[in-house]
């Protein structure tokens, strides 16, 4: 564990002393970054660090002046209103800055005082996108969901043939992005019953979320080039948690023969937070492929990936309905499951998705897939969940769900635990308006 | 027609006297936009309007200050690195600028004085791409191609029953599309030979290109709106030629569940000059689906769409082999064909993307999928000339192709023609490099 360094010890602390507490998903071996301004205000968009319930405003820091010159250009870069140019910099430039970050927001720092006034509450502020996402790739690396998903889809041939040689990918829809407290109006689309003679237009009946966790890229790569398996994970900027939602009869009626469309572009949802590659070191799991299935090709294999590949991010999905909300219910867990149960690493994925010479560019995102766990209680999207509709399943207050339903509030929340620390990703949370029809 | 002006009138001739021997794709009817410089210097690049085989360079009109203060704003504007910002400024804009530059360029302008000095020759000039592209989507909107290629992919089942339906699209990669002139190595994947127990790893065996059209998005629309197929073509700011190079042989072992990947995304070849909306208006086909077939839903279907849809252009694909340009031979034509053959419109496609409330940016780039036609001749990829390679091309020099080869060229040309006055699209040409190994 090579990579573990100062940051991660399990005994630092902080004088944001909300950070301290063992539950804040923001202690201080996380540093996670967001754009961020005080909700309501006319202020620009910039970047930020989470630390406990604060936020440390990173134009501000910068502007204080009280940071060594040594990770001073960083600061201004992730500053900025979108940390695309933070995430060109690379590793050694991420190292830095995070350094001078849990050095400076330490208990004891002496920049405590000034620092102080650089802080922004969390409870005041809105999130904008962190980055522009110039290519957006979603990735099927599940293979519990690829074959709970293929066996509604193709009963007689749920799990293809590739499916065990090549992290399946495929290009998404960048412009329709947010960030957490997305709305969005019930997508309208085509549609055809397996028993009518035609399709029809009207509002999407069976809507979806699925669970997933978002990559993004840092430094990418030229048109031609490659990046290597050993190389993949110096190319990853940090994760967030994703929300693709999904409008699966719109999906059963388009989607052959070249994917998903108009059933997932009306909306995806992220949090605001992406933690980092660096902060995500010490919750590293290894992988490997069940020695009946085919194992890696060279391209996707290396001692590295298969030591700790993986990642062990607990992850759970909660519904909050209109009822609920009304009667001033908490959000109720649907489904847990875990990112270290994914078929393909984060490494596979980059190494896969550039072995033809495909350019990664700074802010791309990646999204895993589906991440549904091997048991029924972890399977991450109602379409699994409930069969298809069939077994609806009932909520704590008594509601019934085989689809989500107008108003229904979807929030992911994840978080890695280890000796004794634990590091959260916020929660990424979207609520489904009524079709405009 | 009462979408023509004054700037489609067949008499109109330029001082550019290169505009007017009716050979020219860029005759002063044209008036297509891209973003250039001087090759080989390190200006910026800028905005350029085409005029014969010179270029106006649009920040030096700017500068000169000869224009009226109408068009000064979107003169200004137009002349940034890249044309999204004028895009977003609406066809309003973008007719006032059209109308401006018509009038100047015209012979007997009082402005041939100065803006002669604004003119960049186009054999001394280098492109860029002429906008971000934010988002890129496939259609695949002939039906001849979806039928020749369905054959191909599933013998049994060519053309699914979504097809006469939707007009079928899935998200392509935006990363790698650039202008004319891109040359890429073949590149490397994942295959597997329908005999072969495993798959491997190395440089495609199956080399393809698709001869499509390009169609940009001006202005756009909010997450969660629509844009009815009644505004949609407002909503176009133009059209440019494009090449989507394919893998057939990635393609046919990854395209399974979720749509072609990597077979796609190493490369895709636009041509530098976007002609508009407004400059094709003179060159509209009427558009119907043959009297048997389903007819166009009602979001999908408008009298005008009808009656004028369509657009007439005469396309060409052409090859210059490395053998070809080292004996100094011209490249040869592959396949004509016509983009008014398409079983989707513009108009279509775009009402379709936007149903479901999928936000669309100034500068997104829709292709309109392969654009063979009824005959054989008019099959615009090589899978579809050679049967999958089984009956290879033999060119006039006596090479034979059944895929492409390593430094092969592939130059696409487009042109309208009517009333005794031609505008082209320029080209469109790539060039494949040997595998990096």
């Amino acid at each position: 564990m090579s990579k573990l360094n100062e940051t991660h010890d399990p005994s630092l602390s902080s004088w944001v002393t909300s950070a301290n507490d063992g539950q804040s998903d923001f202690p201080i071996q996380n540093l996670p970054f967001a754009s961020f301004r005080r909700a309501g205000s006319d202020e620009s968009f910039r970047g930020g660090v989470a630390i406990g319930d604060q936020i440390l405003d990173l134009k501000a820091a910068a502007d204080s002046g009280v940071f060594s010159s040594q990770a001073q250009a960083e600061l201004e870069t992730a500053a900025k209103e979108k940390l695309n140019d933070f995430m060109a910099m690379g590793k050694d430039s991420w190292s830095r800055l995070r350094a001078a970050l849990s050095s400076a927001l330490r208990s004891g720092s002496a920049m405590e005082a000034t620092l102080k006034s650089c802080l922004v509450a969390q409870a005041d502020a809105e999130y904008g996108m962190p980055c522009v996402v110039g290519d957006y790739t979603d990735f099927y690396a599940s293979i519990h969901h690829a074959t709970n998903i293929g066996a509604l889809f193709r009963p007689d041939n749920p799990l293809l043939p590739n499916y065990k040689w090549i992290p399946i990918g495929y290009h998404g829809r960048s412009s329709s992005i947010d960030v957490s407290g997305q709305t969005f109006p019930r997508p309208v689309g085509q549609t055809k019953a397996p028993d009518a003679a035609e399709p029809s237009v009207g509002p999407c009946k069976r809507m979806d979320f699925e669970l997933e966790m978002g990559i993004f890229i840092g430094n990418g790569n030229e048109l031609g080039e490659t990046i290597s398996i050993d190389n993949a994970e110096d190319h990853i900027f940090g994760m967030c948690l994703f929300n693709d939602w999904s409008a699966r009869d719109i999906q059963a009626w388009e989607y052959q023969p070249l994917g998903p469309f108009l059933a997932k572009n009306f909306a995806s949802t992220i949090s605001p937070w992406i933690v980092t590659t660096e902060a995500l070191a010490p919750y590293r799991a290894s992988y490997s492929h069940p020695a009946d299935d085919p194992q890696p090709l060279p391209y996707l294999e290396s001692a590295e990936n298969n030591a700790e590949g993986g990642v062990d991010v607990e992850l759970d999905v909660l519904i909050q309905t209109e009822k609920m909300r009304a009667a001033g219910e908490e959000a109720v867990s649907l489904a847990t499951s875990n990112f270290k149960y994914s078929y393909w690493t984060m490494a596979q994925m980059v190494a896969h998705h550039t072995v033809n010479g495909c350019n990664m560019q700074p802010g791309d995102l990646l999204g895993t897939g589906t991440l549904s766990g091997p048991s029924a209680e972890e399977a991450c999207a109602m379409i699994e969940l409930t069969t298809a509709g069939k077994n609806p399943v009932t909520l704590p207050n008594g509601e019934q769900r085989a689809f989500l339903e107008d108003g229904d509030c979807i929030v992911i929340r994840g978080f890695c635990q280890r000796n004794g620390v634990r590091i959260g990703f916020g929660e990424a949370a979207g609520t489904i308006l009524p079709a405009k029809v």
